[in-house]
């Protein structure tokens, strides 16, 4: 089933089921007026919403439309918790060694993750409002989950029945505020604005064989003005497993419903596969030749994430162009 | 005006007028059916709100009923975002010191904050679940706001309008998870656990003269197992008022409407005072005589926090016992 949030005037907007090719919806009100209202009952709503995603399928809604991408928001336009893995190894290793930071002790045995903001998100065909190009603007491209409610204290091999949802996520990063922020010991905050997610939020059934192991084996497709970036595999290199992440972080406190874990930026060892963010590209090109080549993304840099399976575009895509922050953008 | 919110079988509860004394309730449907209802349109609704607890003091509301803080949840019992300073320097200093660790160079100049967890709060009555008392739990009794819509690079001195309400804060804390978390660079994550808040959220005008230039001069009360604990001010030693933790904050996003900031724990330089925290009287003991000496909370231990002015309990009670965590606690 593929589920998005269409703009309504409301800060929640109202609940679309979309066809799976992803070019009709149907507003959802007979299933739940949101998002959040559904993942608060998913048990009870989600089978209502699978009978309609059935008859959209089928060419059976009367009141299915032709869906235009940039009357949705963030399938959540706000959420009550939006946590960051950061699950792929070579990332960490690149990006730490571009600030010039060690990777953790246990970079391999304990998951890292960072909460993130989310009372403000990106809708997937927003701008990226920036108001001092010297902050560092990055685009990370990455995986997430959305969870029903999740005990304290769960083990990974109990977590796939709480994924319901997955999504794609653009983490913005401000990457020249990080080192200073990490320095201070608490963490990112400043250096991490409002973060996109994907048009379409899919259960993981629509990933068929891809989804295995709480892990998405399907190639993840960044496009920086247009130009192929990277297309690394997300499962293979996702060392820790979205079991193991939601495992990790209900260690000491429960989830509520609507809960969103990301992956961290999907990243292959294999170069020819790219990178899902330009601090990977930058720190291999000082390895190679000495300097930093590629710069941070400018006004009017466009980014473009999806993932396709089958010819078919799964999340739909997520594509944002970097501006300078307005009084309109302030909100 | 003094708000709180009443269990009842939702995910968010129903949005109650406290009387000024906090021993009557009104159900505030006339105004909004949550807090983040209330929130989310607060210049419209807030006056309604207004006038019925004006009618709730006057004793002339008929369906006001005594009020049961047990049978209350947080003011908000889920909230899009929960952002914790620590802006009292003494405490950074001191915690700091006692995991061996430098407070941060810029501890004057940049506010240090850290994004908590928002989905899964506790009521100000609900115990403390801990599954292994080795995690080494702590309580921070702290100060915390709500703001409105905050506008992105929105300046420290137009903060104060976008401060609707107030709250106290027990900050939960796991000592012994937080070195080997924060060595991984990211911030704190399963050593912040669900965080309690008070009963009652209260506009800022209750505070009278207390509330000055973005900070509340009054001394915040912990009992620990109903004896004395601390009365530091929170006042004149908060480095970083609400007003520039606010601005902080929203360097590079803007802030939506229920977002919770906190003030980091309550702490003096004279010790007279007492702590808001364990971890600060342990470092004081390691100071004076070599060992810490008061262990971290035990099952069984209660913690009381309220803050009271010229005879009243402004913010009702935050009580809460250190229970073991059972398979009803995990949700």
């Amino acid at each position: 089933m593929k589920l998005a949030t269409r703009k309504n005037g409301t800060r929640d907007g109202e609940l679309l089921v979309v066809s799976r090719d992803g070019t009709r919806g149907v507003v959802a009100h007979e299933v739940a007026s949101t998002m959040q209202a559904l993942l608060d009952n998913w048990d009870v709503l989600a089978p209502k919403a699978e009978n309609l995603y059935a008859a959209l399928n089928a060419g059976e809604c009367k009141s299915a439309f032709e869906l235009d991408i940039s009357t949705l928001t963030s399938p959540l336009p706000r959420a009550y918790a939006w946590i960051d893995g950061s699950a792929y190894i070579n990332h960490i290793v690149l990006v730490r060694k571009a600030r010039n930071a060690e990777p953790p002790e246990t970079l391999r045995t304990d998951p890292l993750v960072y909460q993130g903001g989310s009372d403000t998100f990106l809708a997937p065909r927003d701008d990226i409002p920036v108001a001092d190009l010297s902050w560092g603007v990055d685009f990370e491209a990455e995986l997430a989950v959305i969870t029903d409610d999740v005990p304290a204290g769960i083990l990974p091999e109990n977590v796939d029945g709480h994924i319901k949802l997955l999504m794609l996520v653009n983490d913005v990063s401000l990457r020249n505020l990080i080192p200073s922020e990490l320095k201070k010991g608490f963490g990112f905050f400043t250096s991490k604005p409002s973060t996109a997610f994907s048009p379409f939020a899919v259960t993981p059934d629509e990933l068929g064989d891809a989804w295995q192991s709480g892990r998405v084996h399907l190639p993840l497709e960044s496009y920086l003005n247009d130009a192929f970036y990277g297309n690394p595999d997300a499962g293979p290199e996702m060392h820790f497993s979205f079991r193991e992440l939601v495992s990790h972080v209900a260690k000491t406190r429960w989830l509520s419903a609507g809960t969103i874990v990301g992956s961290g930026t999907v990243s292959n060892e294999d170069i020819s596969k790219g990178s899902s963010c330009l601090a990977e590209k930058r720190m291999l090109e000082k390895i190679k030749t000495g300097e930093f080549k590629t710069p941070f993304m400018q006004y009017g840099d466009k980014i473009r994430i999806e993932m396709n399976k089958d010819g078919q575009n799964i999340f739909g895509t997520i594509e944002q162009t970097v501006v300078e922050r307005t009084m309109e953008h302030r909100k």
